[in-house]
């Protein structure tokens, strides 16, 4: 796992910091890695925004600090205006495709969108969108093991509620993967930019 | 509020994380101020210590990394062992009394001890521990104010939850605002860790 550095971002309520703190975990569960996950604080957060910052890496993290992120999720309008200029080249995108309306990104970067809340309202509580945007956010990025994610899905809720983050995660890595596999059949493995700005 | 670093550790089920997003919350509540909170998931929290860094300051926070705490808050023996010898030189160190066995401290560290597990445990439920601690922490660092302290416990548990933690705050806040007290009558307001070292 090389360095890779992350942001999630989107609204008061929404879990945005539980599901940088499940990235985190996996990340040390998994093959003995390490992270850190940033909480700001500040006036974004007094105005309703939530955002987290996490980096995984090999090796200990000195510098906990995102600046050109490798991979962003964000789950509202905001949080995609704000932080998609900051995406690296080439970088990974991840939507709420019904929160989020895509446009005016870099060319090259990869956008991959999913229905999360959508999917979470199929499990009878939409607050466990941000699970599936974790399980959606494995599928995608194959950056973690996904059962280190799931560890650190069951590991990070009350147990009352382990059961259903575990569905809604593996909604999320279920969209994923049926995603990837679509993209592959129309030979669209990169599945860019330049592509999804043809479809609009 | 100058730039403050602080770091919270103890062992995992404490709470820690809480303590440190709570302090981190008031300072946005506060004055307008910023804050960060830094989690690192590793070998450490494997091994179930957990800790957390968190810097306060009236500008935006450039690089949340803590390198030289101005206040470190120990709920284990561990903790004490591993953070006291990154705490700056008159420092303030805050220690959980029946779990931290203060020795060996830099000359000029200024210690104050609270039984943040028995004051919990007088409420009923051990669990707030790590909340008398912030109440501890708000008492005699004078860092932030009361009130945007108690704002941020409120803000960050469960409804169901907010008496009990509000009435762990106010203990662990009395805690502190009678030991300066005391300190201040006895003429020992800087409770530096030379008068610790002679009581022993």
């Amino acid at each position: 796992m090389r360095l890779t550095e992350i942001r999630v971002a989107g609204f008061g309520g929404q879990g945005v910091i539980l599901s940088a703190t499940v990235i985190g975990k996996a990340a040390s569960i998994h093959q003995n890695g390490y992270a850190t996950m940033t909480q700001s604080f500040g006036p974004a957060a007094r105005g309703g925004s939530s955002s987290a910052q996490v980096i995984l890496s090999d090796e200990p993290i000195l510098y906990p600090y995102v600046t050109r992120p490798d991979v962003l999720v964000v789950m509202s309008q905001e949080a995609f205006t704000r932080f998609t200029p900051e995406l690296k080249e080439g970088g990974i995108l991840l939507v709420e495709e019904d929160l989020v309306r895509v446009s005016g990104l870099k060319s090259g970067t990869r956008v991959y969108s999913v229905p999360a809340t959508r999917l979470a309202e199929e499990l009878g509580k939409r607050m466990v969108l941000n699970i599936v945007m974790v399980g959606f956010f494995g599928a995608v990025t194959g950056l973690l093991e996904p059962e280190a994610l799931r560890k650190a899905v069951a590991d990070s809720v009350p147990p009352a509620f382990q059961k259903l983050n575990l569905q809604a995660f593996d909604k999320g890595f279920e969209h994923g993967t049926n995603l990837l596999e679509t993209l592959a059949e129309n030979g669209e493995g990169d599945h860019s930019v330049a592509m999804l700005e043809g479809e609009e």
